[in-house]
């Protein structure tokens, strides 16, 4: 086998639900396309066959699983999709455009405040041998403003939904912590603003990362 | 609540398939209900709900899961059967009497040769919070000598049934290493004994390390 003509990059994004993660994928996949790039677009968890099969535990018994259970769980769907998706792309050349990943994992099971965000952290690095995207983009935006986006409705928040807010506000403040930690690693990018000019901030890192990686 | 009037006990059987872990489990669950205590008998992996859909997934892609993977869906299992029906039991003053535990993981993933034995003990023990159980009984036996057992039909073996022999070798040397490790909690059985005897044995060590350990 000869080694590809490109070499592969793999670029995640984070960022709350609402936050525009898939909008933003797709845009970056079809410049790459157009750019003679071959992309595949993968999320965790699900990102497998396997993967599905986990996360059809996870969803199916909801508040039934025991925190650690679920932590092991998403990290089975890691070590099995960077294993068996994410490395033979990159192997190939190809770009994988990756919906969520150990961010992800950090800032959702770190703000549930069960378990321990390094540990957490670890248990993922163990997963996946360590690898880690060259490129995370994060998606950042007011837990609130996400709200309005996700639901039309403007209805006053019960207790039960003030509890949810501020869980989205610490799940937001872990992901600035992260990116605080990696600034190489990570783009913030501000998801308030027009979803082209934000294709546009990502594409212009892209390249760069591109171009500084590129072979020969 | 009222704290329960005899304090729980969690052993553990341990062995290769076809050492008699069934049989003596049964035994010993005979002999403690008619002596009056609460029994609940359990199993690693598919000890409870979410387990049995975890045990799903390994066996019906069995080859095909990525080692990691592999071992994260066990510990998963684990988190999951430690915190629902092992705490449980003990705490409701009950005996558990378990077949297979992390010693398993340790033995076959170590034997595999593909991960490092000390990682996959201290993701199990991560998984169920450090607990051990105070008696392991390990069924020790000859692979050939259980062979015969579970296959009583006598035919020379092929190449690939010598891999698998020596692969249960490095499982049983493994068991006897762990057992070598920590005298205090194992109990190592010669199973080629009479089954009968080695009841006995299992049943003398019980009463002493319930007498020890008993309340008041």
């Amino acid at each position: 086998m000869t080694a590809p003509a490109t070499r592969g990059l793999w670029v995640t994004l984070e960022g709350g639900d609402g936050a525009g993660k898939t909008t933003q994928a797709a845009a970056l996949e079809a410049w790459l396309r157009q750019a003679g790039r071959a992309v595949v677009r993968t999320r965790e968890p699900g990102g497998s066959e396997v993967g599905v099969l986990i996360r059809d535990i996870v969803l199916h018994h909801r508040g039934d699983i025991a925190p650690r259970a679920e932590a092991l769980l998403y990290a089975a769907d890691r070590a099995h999709h960077v294993e068996t998706v994410v490395r033979p792309a990159l192997a190939r050349g190809e770009v994988v455009i990756q919906d969520r990943y150990l961010d992800s994992s950090v800032a959702y099971q770190g703000a549930g405040r069960v378990l321990d965000a390094h540990e957490v952290r670890e248990l993922s690095l163990w997963a996946a041998k360590g690898a880690l995207p060259e490129l995370t983009v994060l998606l950042d935006l007011d837990p609130r403003a996400a709200r309005e986006r996700l639901d039309a409705a403007d209805k006053p928040f019960d207790r039960l939904e003030a509890e949810k807010a501020e869980f989205h506000e610490r799940v937001r403040a872990a992901f600035l912590a992260l990116a605080d930690a990696e600034p190489d690693r990570f783009l913030v990018v501000d998801a308030t603003r027009p979803p082209l000019d934000i294709a546009t901030e990502i594409r212009e890192r892209v390249e760069r990362v591109l171009t500084a990686s590129s072979p020969g």
